[in-house]
């Protein structure tokens, strides 16, 4: 049992919601005891979207971003507009929570609710979280999986959901059990007409001397929060950036390759198919300074 | 509220799990109260696998092949093997507990559970059901819509969990969704590479002749449950059978096709695309006659 008062390691606020389908407040439960109906289209159909906010010493990073990719998202599967304000509320409230003295996260989620109830459901639960300092140094081991879609699938067939981030992410799980069956530690996928895409979890930053690049988010990815920012660091520190489709040769010629998102920050990528890739451990260091330095406290 | 005794509108059995994470037995819970932590992998991750198992009068249709099905995904997903027993009785106190006079279905779901916990989640939910018979005899207007995989993916990347039945089923449903926009009612999904795959929740079957066809299942299918027992059927009833891989056009040609599964059993499609097809009246009756038929007291 971890609920309620400053300094818990994990906290809940479960959003009410009006009958527009907005959520209209929150009240915050025990995180460790059930919240959910079986019949939740969440649990039962993966049929909802979701943001995982990053914390920094009890503040989130990037918070306004996560809030428009989610109400995005949410347009992307015909979820019903959510007022930004009273989702900021409920992270405030949880992140208040939380024991302020590490990192962690909070995800939120909006499902379409109990089945047949026509009324979403919504959560904020956070967590504190080990800071991910090894893989920040040392780098993490990728492997190139197939995500079995053409890269323009995006525009030919909008309800395959590319670009949305959805709670069906069974696929995303098993490509993390297949990069560890590959002795591997993440994965960055591949159109099946052979660009590179994104992590399950992450978006993929090479850099080639002063050029930082990333993947064009037509193909069907996720517009990286993390990647943004550090894209927009990078134009004020002397590097140029550019998006646009990325190969696997892209990637075997940069100088330096990251993974980016928002807890783990900037993992830079040691080894690519068990072929060894240098380490920037400077621009590493100086990435993730950066991106811990954005915490800022939430309004409430 | 719905809760208990024979004659309910709906019934849960939620499993409890040994340390090797097979189900070792069930208690009966409120169906309409909270059941589920939002840290369960099911609401956060769609990280589990289902079957829908069809009641005629509290009796299940097809039990072993979807008990044997659901085995089947779970293995895919690597989640821990299960006893089939222990889920039986699952299915056999929740079908008791709905009321008897009408048809339903009970959803089995295998998930990985609470986040970290290493121990599954798992739970039976029945309920009763509407009758189909609108859609038995009319029939259901289909689109198709492009699946986005290639037909041969399944073989090329197993982490696609292609041929799984997962909850992360939110592209089924946005499938349903681009439906209702076409005015239409369901879909079948196509191969990126041009070949006949399933509905979002049914098997496709085409008669031509005296000939049954339906489509592999190496093409990253399911295995079609009430296909598999209308292909025994109509063996014993002077049909042919046959497995392939099959085109839209092949649909266009034949004379007659179904959309069948579990619950709505066999329907009739009268028209692809805009385009009506023949309804076979006669032989969608005796498909669902047979179906009803088979209907069984399940096992405790």
């Amino acid at each position: 049992m971890s609920a309620g008062g400053p300094g818990a390691a994990s906290a809940l606020a479960v959003f009410s919601f009006g009958p527009d389908g907005a959520a209209d407040g929150h009240r915050m439960l025990d995180p460790d005891g059930p919240a959910l109906r079986v019949t939740d289209l969440a649990a039962t159909r993966g049929d909802g979207v979701f943001e995982t906010v990053g914390l920094h010493r009890g503040r989130p990073l990037k918070l306004d971003g996560h809030l428009a990719r989610l109400l995005e998202s949410a347009r992307m599967l015909d979820l019903p507009a959510q007022d930004v304000d009273v989702w900021r509320a409920a992270l405030h409230d949880v992140a208040a929570t939380l024991d302020a003295s590490t990192d962690g996260w909070v995800k939120l989620v909006l499902s379409r609710g109990v089945e047949g109830a026509g009324i979403p459901t919504g959560w904020a639960y956070g967590s504190v979280a080990p800071s991910h300092v090894t893989e920040q140094t040392e780098g993490v081991r990728v492997v190139l999986l197939d995500r079995g879609y053409r890269h323009d699938v995006a525009q030919t067939s909008p309800w395959l959901l590319q670009g949305a981030k959805t709670i069906s992410y069974a696929i995303n799980r098993a490509a993390f059990r297949e990069a560890a069956r590959r002795d591997a530690d993440d994965v960055i996928f591949t159109s099946s007409d052979g660009y590179l895409l994104e992590g399950p979890s992450s978006s993929v930053v090479l850099r080639t001397g002063d050029l930082l690049r990333t993947v064009r988010t037509d193909v069907g990815i996720l517009a990286g929060t993390t990647q943004d920012e550090l894209f927009g660091w990078a134009r004020r520190n002397g590097y140029d950036t550019a998006y646009g489709l990325l190969t696997p040769a892209d990637l075997a010629a940069a100088d330096a390759a990251w993974l980016v998102s928002s807890v783990r920050l900037a993992a830079p990528i040691r080894s690519v198919d068990g072929v060894a890739k240098p380490v920037d451990a400077a621009l590493s260091a100086a990435f993730n300074a950066h991106l811990r330095g954005l915490a800022v406290p939430s309004a409430r």
